[in-house]
Formats: structure tokens, C-alpha cells, sequence
């Protein structure tokens, strides 16, 4: 009987657990396989923790926020330094795989987002063991899929928030920066932002000036409107001495928590007549239960990998593309973070309605 | 200045609230346009009901469900038998067109599913004006689009439910058939059931036998679960005579609200030792707060709509394939509903993890 | 050590599981006590079907609905017919009596509504063994608390309901009657029915006449609002060949699902110009995650009666009586339904703002 | 026609509308008084801001968080400089009551917390027109009501979050400080605390020591729980030199958004092994429609004002106490903020099942 092993890498996200759900029962039920999961990512593997999964592990799962299996974010099985960090860095890989034939796993089931799929192929290659990944982050930036696990909760998560956040600002006449996780790729500001009826949305990707933000405020100020609502990407550059800011592809400059709203806010309080407060979200973002959106992807994409895996799939990463689900080679997924195009039809509808995104 | 104008048609279905909201603001905002709302669908056209609509008048409509428009079900512009069906039939058409043309409007844009869109093809075609659809129904039914406005909600509402009456069922050792809309096309119950861990779903598209049903029951009780999850569509054929049921498309034989189900609990509750219970959702599906999905979803949607106008477009129809926002000639959107077929990705998930679905 | 058991009877409600785990940890961890959950009520009692519980049971149940012991429903142990109804009845009590016994249990915590608590009264009476109860039922009808466990969390539901089919009406200007549980007292229907801004609340309390839901809904019309909203409660009387009518206490006469809202629907749609329609929430309002203000009342109520038993409480009921948890002696909680009283505030507040209530 | 005036001051909360809501539409349809609506509180009373109110002008607020009338926080009409703090302090009251004068306004409704109640009742008492308050803060610090509105929203709100952050937690194995509003009283840390099934609980009203913390953690890690999540409101005192920490009442050391959990985490991170995280909640505790709860209080303390009114009620508030809805001499209300005592059955609850509360 054939064995796989499956586990997840990288910061929280839901749906983690639908999948993990989905894998072990297509693979027990579908197939006939036997699944071990591996816990906290590579962490686990190297340190040779795992447990068995059947039906019976992942009843009532489905609907529960982050991971049965735990997570661990930035391991680096070729780099590591142990659990805490209390190690030198050393190659560690070779444990690791030691663990994985020790256990007679046959084939890998990854869940992560590019950082955890790109070490993941590596550690596949450099072993020769088959392996699918499942493209998982809130961020929504993996190649390959139209949607990754987790990013619909998360916006609906900020949408909410901007809904909630939305007759307070009224109430008070405020104007209020709500900053949303998104450190290369805007995703969730963009779609949370329109989503939830922002009147300025601030991404990596576009380049904005402080004029910009307060034309737009001033303008709904001439309209009777005395207050504004701007979602703000924290990998947003902040302002700084000239008069556009933009991020590179690949850095940001405000990745502290809270950098870059009430960096805007303190700069922009000067400028208005209006009180101007600064929200960060923070890593309710990462939580809650999957809405059923991520349910339905985590479910299909989870069933997909064992299937891949059962085709003979090596390095592959599975994907929702309109309402197939399809393999793309992971060499292509890893080629860099997905962004936000100029052209996206939601980019064109936001600025059409008059929305300010830079 | 041009003049265009906006209608809903149909059953009511969250996030028309907000496709109405992108419409105003970018014919107005974006184009220039002014925009007329048309009330009550094709009942307001023929009775000359009709509203200005700026971007005021869109304030604070995003969130919230219905349609500001009111609709009517089943008004037939050709076939018109008044507001309360009062009047013998007759072609009405020309008076429609009559108060087209005086209030100026140069383009329709009109909200619906495919029964609408048929009849506002017709009309267009016939009255040479242009049309521009934008597809929404619950059903998510209409060709052209991965997704169709208020899909997404309805899908929602019916996972919160599952969700709610899972713990009961599972309380009260119960089987529970839990009845959804969907006359012709099972996608509401199909998500619903993946996305809130059914264990049986049936669908209309798929024939199923009671035996099917039993066995997948008494497998669970084998296995120590003393309780079961069905969701079913409405259109599902009822159990009679015979031992397969299918419902032949474009039909439906249960169409009578809490038919389905309360058939199937009938006559499997002689057949096992739990207690079988149905209950039937209902108009609920058709309410709430539109997702942020749907929202997006809705604004895109709206904004191309428009654009569609601008760039001379007549009798197509927007729609969501994939991350892209295209038109589809109405011709080709409306040659039938869009059903679920054998291969899509979430049947073959829902039959490789051991649902029962036909 | 001492050893007390918790079991749970009748109908299904949020927050049973908050109070077991309040119940668990409290005896566990401040009473130094171990905790015996006897399962499915007084079935697994006469059954001898039980659990020991410690904290570990009870991790992570604080949020679910539905009850981890089961429940069944109308079990008398006095006149017992068997798990399925298949024997002839008997007095069963000196078997449940034996095992608990057996199981060294010295007090018992009995988690349901009046029906439960009465026999669970009898039991102990007749065995002379301390018993607690702890109020618990959506109707909220039991007396010596200002809220039952569950109450809030099925008026949220039902709220959400109207919330949702308040714009769905509003769409299709359509007369709507949505029916609660709440065959003796109708503390549903009032609490959602003020909550969801309805315009019409019928409770079994209070007599009404159809006269009087037309004019509402008439009145309504003239000031230009066409759709009107209805909560009615399962146990309001039918409307039949007299003017006014009105439920017995204690007794309903529509007890049939759905039966009274659709028994209106039909009598009212003759009546009005409007479309009439009817919706029965049925299960949903036993289901779902306890709102908060349910947790903290189950965690209280819990506490407080591991602190009864090893006070030496014997048949009380702990319950909520403004800020403070106070006991109240069984044979007071007994003496019939806590039903809705002609000055409650609610009911008061609700006539003045114009709402038809009988 | 009697006249009478409605006003909302201080800082927003979940409610309000619901409020204005049930007085405009008793004061209209049970009394038959004219409404006057003040706008922004003090400062429209004393610049001269007013709409009037008919029930056409409170439609569909009844959900919708926020105030139509607007806010100002601060406001004090004995000592005014100006909308936007720009003139010298000045005694405007006696400009405030011509204004109320020229209105002819015979009485004021305010809703508002402590400060704003108290203020109101000392123009009041100045310029002898009577005053009804209604309690209105999510603090829920007001003495003479059990509940003051907003409060079980921003539980719901908090609880959410908690719940949210719980398997985030657990994932990634983290000790989590969650920071709630609460400068003076820890209700909305308190009940949240308990209802999301925290481990550590900081209030004001209670001293702690972070040995005390430790201890909670290292507790649970010993029993393989290898995450912590700690409820914290925000006038919880810093942890400084000394051992043991307390706010002194009606201070707080930590008003700095953000204080006290990021010092706490900062602390902590030092002698723990786990990563500690904080999180700020801000300004999500006082949006969002109101709970069900909230609404039905709003609209029984809204429909008592205008009775209270009625019956020539002067510089009183009404408040909830148990079912009962009551007046309380505004003095009473006044005395200083009702704190969480030791014995509230939350807190003995709380310690009982093992929380650490200090």
C-alpha cells in the first residue's frame, strides 16, 4: 500500500485544515493509500515528528481555522538552525530525508505559499521523491492559481472590518487608514478595499502620491461626504521626501507592524481639516473559520494533488484556472510572486468608479 | 449627454444592490452618462415607472441586499397580462419601447438570469436598441460566466445552515435532508454540501437510488457516526415507482416548495432505524448582505457593463471567465442553463473522498 | 474524592457544551471533583451509557453547538419504552438508580428545559440524590431565570433570518410570515421580532384577529411601504371561523411544522392585493455556535452549580437574575411555562412604536 | 404638539440608531410629539445643527451601527472652543439652551456614557428643562442598568476575534495578548475573555504579577498545550519595577493605543519560550450592526425615555435591571463608573475553571 505524507509550511491561513481533510480522505477512501502527516512543516520532518492520519483524524475539520498538523515559518531545511533558532545553520535536509524513508513515504503533499513550494521543490529534486504542492496564502500571490487557500477568508475577514469600521468613521467624521497584510502583492487591500466600499486603496504595485489621497478626500468633502475610508497594503512604500512613492517588486519598506497607515495618518493630519486615525488588522487575517469558498478550493485542490500524485505528477503545484482545476510545473509557479496588473478588470472598475488607488 | 438605462428582473438574489451602485458610478463618474433606473423590471418599462439614479442615490448600497429597483417575476413584455395579472394577455412591447424613447435612454442594461436576458434580447433585437446583460441568479445557471451574481451568498446562507444543523443532527442522532433551491441546476447544493461536509448530495443533473442513499448511511453508523447530512436540491426527482431517479433536463418534478425532501425523509424513515428529518431553506437563500465575493464579483461586472456600452456592444452579455471580465453574445448565453457535468472537479473530489452523489 | 455526573435532556440548544466544559473544569479544577457524563439524557442513564470527563474532554468544545453527551428527547425514566420506542413502558428509574450507584456518582447536574427538570426532580426525590439544574432552552419559558442557555443564540438566528428576508420582501413587495419555535411562550418570536424591525408579532400569550394584521399591513401601504414583515411563533392559534383568537396556556394547536404561517398565508393572500408569503425556520434555531452572551451565561450558570452541590444544594435550578446567579428551588421552576407578560417592556415598546402584536 | 429633542455624544458604539430609532418612533406614533434630531452632540446644540425626525426618517436604521445624528467626543458646552478646538474656552450654554429655546424644544433624550450624561444633566439642571439619559457606551461602565447599549456588540465583536486568533495560536504554538478597550472597567475583557475561552484575563479593577502569567502558561504547556491566549483591556497598568500591578480606579496608566499589551509581549518574550504576540483591536469594538441584544435594549431603554418623559421624568436615566426596565436619579448614575467587583459571578467562574485573572 502505497504512503504519502503530507504537511504544511509558512505563516496560518484557513482552509489549511479542508485540505489536510480532503488529501487524507480522497487518498484512505479514493485510493487506498495510507497517509502520515508531518507537523509544524519541515520543522517536523526533521525532527521526525509526525502521526498517522485516517478518516477518523480529520472528522469535523473542515470547518475549523489553521492546522491539525501545526506550522513553522521560514524553516529552511538546507539552512537550519534548530526549533528556536539555537543552532548554527547547517544543512539538515539529509535528515530529512533520512525521516521520510524511514517512514516509507513515497510521495510529498506540500502546503505552502511560494517561499515553503520553492524549498520544497528543492528538497524533491536534490531526493528524487515525487511532490505536489497546493498553493496556500492570503496573500494570494502563487502563480498558477487563480485563487489561492485562505485569501477569500481573508478579504472577507477585512471586508468586515470595513464594514464595521465604516458607520464609525461617519459617525466621527473621520478619515481612516486600515492597513491589511500584503507585503509584495495587494490583494487583499485591492479586493477588501472594493469590497468594502473604500474610497482610497493603496497597493504595492502602484505608485501614489499624498496629493492624490488628498484630492480624493477633499473631493468627497465637496460632496457632503465627511469621511473617508482608505485600505492600505502594508508593503506600501511610505512617504517619505518626493512627491511619488512606489515599492520595488520583491522589497517593502514598512513591514513593522503598523509602519505604513499611521505613517500616512501622521503626515496626513497635518494636511486635513478632518481627525485622520490609523487601523492595523494584524493577524485576525490569518484566522477564522474558511468561508465556503475556501472550503469548496481547499477541497478540490486537495483531491487534486493526490490524484496528481496517483498520475505520477513530481513538482508539480495545483491550481484553480476558471473552474478547472490544472497542474502547472512548479518551476514556473516559483518564478516570482503573482502581482496585481495594471490592467485587472478590478483595477479598471475601482478607477472608473472614482476610487483613488494611485 | 448619453442616457442609459439600468433594470433588475428575476427572483431577488444578493449583490444586485451593488452591481446597480458600479453602473451609476462609472457611466456618471467614468463615462459621463446619466443613468435611469428602471422599477419593477419589465413591469416598470411598460407602466413607465423609472427614477434618475446618481451616485448619491447609490450611497451606501453596496452591503446591502435586494435590489433598490424592485423586480417582478415573470413579467413577459410580449405577453403582458398587467401588474397583477388583471388583463388578458397582450403584446406590450411597443409601449415599452414608446417609454424608452421618451425618456431618452440609448442603451439597457439589464440584470438577470436567463429568462430575463431571453426576453431583453428579444426586446432589443426587436426594437433595435442595445442591451447589454449582466447575469445573476442565485441558480448560478447562465452560461458565459464562471460565476453568476449572488451564487456566492446563497452558497453562504446554505453552508451557515449546514454548519448550524450539523451539531443538532449529530446531538440527536438524526439523518437530515436539507432542501435548496435549484430546479434545473444542482450548484447551490453541490457547493453547499462540499463546502459544509455533506454526506450525500444530490443534485438534479444526477439520477440516484434510495439504496444508494441507505448504504452510504449504514456505512457511517459502521463506522460509529450516528448521524447524516443530505442536501438536496429542489429540482431533484422524486423517489416513486422505480428504482433510478433523474430529473430530464430543463424539468423538474418537485418544484412545489419542501417537496424533495419531505418525499426522500418519508420513505427512508421506514427503512432506517434513526430518525430522518427535512427541512427546506427556502427564500433565505435569496437574502443577506451580498460576500465580498459577490460584491467584487458585482462591481466588475457593473463597471464592464458599462464599458460594454461605450465600446458599441448589443446583446451580449458580461461575464467572469477565470480572473478575466468578458462578453459572450447573448445567442450563445442563453442556448440552455448551465448545468453541472459528470467531470467537474468538485464531483469528482465529493466521489474520490466517499460522498454519495448519485 | 467526590464524583458527581452531568447529562443533558430535550431538545437540542447552543450553548449546552459551554456549560459542560464550565461544569467539567469547575468541578475538576476548584472542586478537586471527578465528572461522569452520562450520554443521550435519561436514556443513557436507565442504559448505563457513560464517559468519565476531564479537562481534556472538554477542550475546544466551548464554541460548538449541540451537546458532546447527546440527548433524547421525551425519555421518561418513570414510564420508559426503550432507546427506540420498542418495548411496552415500565418504571426504569431503580435500573438508572443502580447504575448510578454503580458508578459511585453522588450528585447529578441535569442540563434542560422545564420537562427535563420536573423528572429529573422526580428521580431525585424518589432516590434522594442531589440534583442541580441548569435552565436550558430556546424557548426561554423556564421560570427563576432571566434567560435560559440557548435563548440568545436562536434569537440571533432568527434575527439573521429576517435581517436576510427583509430585503427579499422589500424587492417583491411581498407580505412575509415567518414562523419561530415557540409552542407555549413566544419569547422568540418577540425578542426577533423587535430585534429584525418586523411590523407584525404574533405570540400564543396574546389573542389577535385578522382584521387587525390587515389594517397594519394597509397602513403600512398608504405610507408608501409595500412589503410587510411577520414573526410568529409555532404555537399561536389558527385562524378559524371566529373573530379573534388565541392560544390556551399550555396548550397549541399548531404544533404541526409549519402550520400556523402557512395557515395565514392562505387566509390573508384572499385578503390583501399583495403576494403572501410563508417561511418556517424549523431546526436552524437549535443549531449553531453560542453567541457570546450564551458562553458567559453557560459558564456562569455551570460554575454555579458545582458551587450549589458542594454547598449541599438539593433540587434547586441555578439561574441569571440580573447581574447576579441565584438558586431557586425546583418545585418554584416547575410550576408551569414562564410566559410573556402583558407589560413585559418589550411588549410595551413595541405597541408604541406601532407594531401589531394582538 | 409637544417637541422634545434627541442627541447622541461621545464616542461611537453599535446601537445608537436603534435607539433614535424606537424614541422618534414612539415619541411620533404612541405620544404624538414632534422630534428634533441635534446634530455632532454638544457642538451642533451649540452651533445650532438640527433635523427634524419623523418615522420616514429612522427607516432602516434599526441594523446599522453608528449614529445618523453624528458624534463629537469631548465636547463640554461649559467650557467650548470651537468645532475643531480653535478658539479660546468659553462658557457656551446659555448660546446652547437659546438654541433649544428657539426650537421650541420642551425636553432632551440623551443618549450618551457617564461624561456626556453628566454634562447633559448639569444644562439641564441649569437651565431647568427636563433631561432623560439613555446609557450608551460599549465600556459598559454606567451605573443603574445592567447593560448599557453597544456593550454586547463589542463582546460579540471581541469574542470573534478571539476566536479567530485561537487557531492562529494554536498553529503556529504562540502566546497571544489581545488588547480590548476598557480604560476604567474590564467588562468588555471580562466577558469576551471568558466567552472566547482565554487563559488569562487582565481587567483594571484587579492587581496581577507577571509571575502570575508565567505560571498560567508554563501550566498549560504541561499539559501539551503549546499556546496561550490572554485577554487584556487596555487600563490594565504597565508592568514597571514592582511586583505587583494594578490601575488605580478611575486612572490608567496605558491609554496609548497599543500600551499594554506590547509591553506585556515585550516582557514576556523575554522569559518565555514561546513566541508572544500582541494585538490591538482598536477601533473594530465600536462599529459593526448591532447584536440582537443590542437592539432589543435599545429599543426598550428608547421607548422608556419618551414615556419617562411622559410622566415628567427630570435628569434621570433609564437603564435594564433584570427584565425590568427603570429609572435611576441621573446623580446616582453619576458617582463614578460601576467597576467589576470581585464577587461578579463572572470573575468566580472564571477562577474556578483555572483562569489566572491576577
Amino acid at each position: 500500500m502505497k504512503r504519502i505524507a503530507i504537511m504544511t509550511g509558512g505563516g496560518d491561513c484557513p482552509g489549511l485544515n479542508a485540505a489536510i481533510r480532503a488529501v487524507v480522505r480522497v487518498a484512505t477512501n479514493g485510493f487506498g493509500y495510507e497517509v502520515v502527516g508531518i507537523q509544524d512543516g519541515f520543522e517536523g520532518l526533521i525532527e521526525n515528528r509526525s502521526v498517522p492520519l485516517a478518516a477518523n483524524n480529520v472528522r469535523g475539520i473542515l470547518r475549523v481555522g489553521g492546522t491539525i498538523l501545526g506550522s513553522s515559518n521560514r524553516t529552511n531545511p538546507f539552512r537550519y538552525n534548530g526549533p528556536r533558532g539555537e543552532h548554527p545553520e547547517t544543512d539538515a535536509s539529509e535528515e530529512a530525508f533520512k525521516n521520510v524513508s524511514d517512514l516509507g513515504i513515497e510521495a510529498l503533499v506540500v502546503l505552502g505559499g511560494d517561499g515553503t513550494l520553492l524549498l520544497a521543490g528543492q528538497f524533491a529534486d536534490r531526493y528524487d521523491i515525487p511532490m505536489v504542492g497546493i498553493p496556500k496564502t492570503i496573500d494570494n500571490d502563487v502563480r498558477g492559481s487563480d485563487y489561492a487557500i485562505g485569501f477569500d477568508t481573508a478579504v472577507a475577514t477585512v471586508t468586515d472590518a470595513v464594514d464595521k469600521l465604516h458607520t464609525t468613521a461617519e459617525s466621527h467624521h473621520r478619515v481612516l487608514f486600515i492597513e491589511t497584510m500584503g507585503r509584495t502583492a495587494g490583494w487583499i487591500a485591492l479586493y477588501a478595499g472594493v469590497a468594502g466600499g473604500a474610497d482610497v486603496v493603496l497597493i504595492p504595485e502602484r505608485a501614489y502620491n499624498l496629493d492624490g489621497i488628498v484630492n480624493a478626500i477633499d473631493a468627497r468633502s465637496s460632496n457632503g461626504h465627511r469621511f473617508t475610508i482608505a485600505v492600505v497594503a502594508e508593503g506600501v512604500a511610505a512617504p517619505s521626501g518626493g512627491a511619488v512613492y512606489k515599492a520595488k517588486a520583491g522589497e517593502n519598506h514598512n513591514w513593522k507592524l503598523g509602519g505604513i497607515c499611521q505613517s500616512l495618518a501622521d503626515v496626513l493630519d497635518k494636511r486635513l481639516d478632518q481627525e485622520v486615525r490609523a487601523l492595523v488588522l494584524g493577524h485576525l487575517q490569518r484566522g477564522g473559520s474558511p468561508t465556503p469558498f475556501d472550503r469548496a478550493l481547499a477541497t478540490q485542490l486537495g483531491a487534486k494533488a493526490v490524484q496528481t500524485i496517483a498520475d505520477g505528477g513530481q513538482n508539480v503545484v495545483v491550481g484553480i484556472q476558471g473552474l478547472s482545476v490544472r497542474t502547472t510545473p512548479l518551476r514556473e509557479v516559483t518564478l516570482g510572486p503573482r502581482l496585481v496588473e495594471d490592467d485587472h478588470p478590478m483595477i479598471t472598475a475601482a478607477r472608473q468608479m472614482g476610487m483613488y488607488l494611485g
